[in-house]
C-alpha cells in the first residue's frame, strides 16, 4: 500500500466520513490503492469501474445527451460520476476519474488527457485536468496519484 | 500488467464476449489487473467494488436475508455477486470474489478464506473455495490470479 492512500484513509477515519469511487481509465486501479490500506472497510463504501460509457449512463447516473454531445473524456462527466458513485453508493464523498490511459486517442483525445473529480455530500466539489505523459500504466498511477491528493486537499490534510 | 490478464483479454476477444467483475476482498484489484492491458476496453465492461455489504444488496441485486443468516463471505453471495455484476454492467460473464484478506477476522472467517465465481450467459457456472495464507497483499494477489484461471478453464484455453 502507498503512504498517500494510508494518509487518506486516516484523514476519512478521522473525519468519519466515507468515499466511493468511479473510475474510468484506471480500470479499479484507485480503489484497489485505497483497499490496500488495512481497516479501509471503515471507510470506502466501494466503487464503481464504468469502463463502457453505457455503465457510466446506466450505473452512475451520467447523463446520455452529454456523453453524445461530448464523449466520455469531459470534466462535466467526471463532475456526475463522481456525483453517481457517491449516491449509488451512499457515500460522504465521491471520487472519479476520466481519460485517455492510451496507447490510442479516444474521442479526438490524445492518451494523457484525463479529469479528475470530488464531489463532497457537503455541496463542495472540484474538477481538475491533467496533462500526463509516459506510459499507459504510469498514467493510470499517476493519475490514481492526484486524485488521492484532490482528497487530501478538500479534507485540509 | 500480467501475462495471465493479457491471456484472459485476448480469450475474450477471440470469442468475442464481454465481461464484468463484481469484487470484494480485491476491491478493485481484479479489474484494475484486466484493464491494464492495453485493448481491454472491447471486452472488459467494468466493474463493482462492492465493499460495503449493503452495495452487494443495492447494487448487485445479492439477497438482503442470505447476507444476514451467512455474512458476506458465502459461496451464494460469491454466485450472486457474478451474476449481478454481468446483469447490472449487461456484460456476457460476471467474475466475483469475497472473501476475508486480513489481518483482521470478518463474520467469524480467519484470513485467507475466499470465494471467487463465474457466471455466463450460457447458464454455465461455478463457484470455487480458496484456503489461502500469507499477507493482506498477497490474499488479494492470489485471489485474481485464482479468479483469472478460472476463466481461462471456462473459456476452454
Amino acid at each position: 500500500m502507498s503512504e498517500l492512500a494510508a494518509s487518506v484513509i486516516g484523514a476519512l477515519r478521522e473525519r468519519g466520513l466515507s468515499l466511493a469511487t468511479a473510475e474510468s481509465l484506471t480500470g479499479g486501479l484507485m480503489c484497489a490503492e485505497l483497499t490496500a490500506v488495512p481497516g479501509a472497510s471503515t471507510v470506502i463504501r466501494g466503487g464503481v469501474v464504468s469502463y463502457a460509457t453505457q455503465v457510466k449512463v446506466q450505473v452512475l447516473g451520467v447523463d446520455q445527451l452529454l456523453v453524445d454531445q461530448h464523449g466520455a473524456v469531459d470534466p462535466e462527466v467526471a463532475r456526475q460520476m463522481a456525483l453517481g458513485a457517491a449516491t449509488a453508493l451512499s457515500a460522504d464523498i465521491g471520487l472519479s476519474c476520466t481519460g485517455v490511459a492510451g496507447p490510442d486517442p479516444q474521442d479526438g483525445h490524445g492518451p494523457g488527457l484525463v479529469y479528475v473529480a470530488i464531489w463532497l455530500s457537503s455541496g463542495e466539489g472540484e474538477v481538475i485536468e491533467l496533462h500526463l505523459t509516459g506510459s499507459r500504466e504510469h498514467i493510470r498511477s499517476a493519475t490514481v496519484e492526484a486524485a488521492l491528493d484532490l482528497v487530501l486537499a478538500h479534507l485540509g490534510s
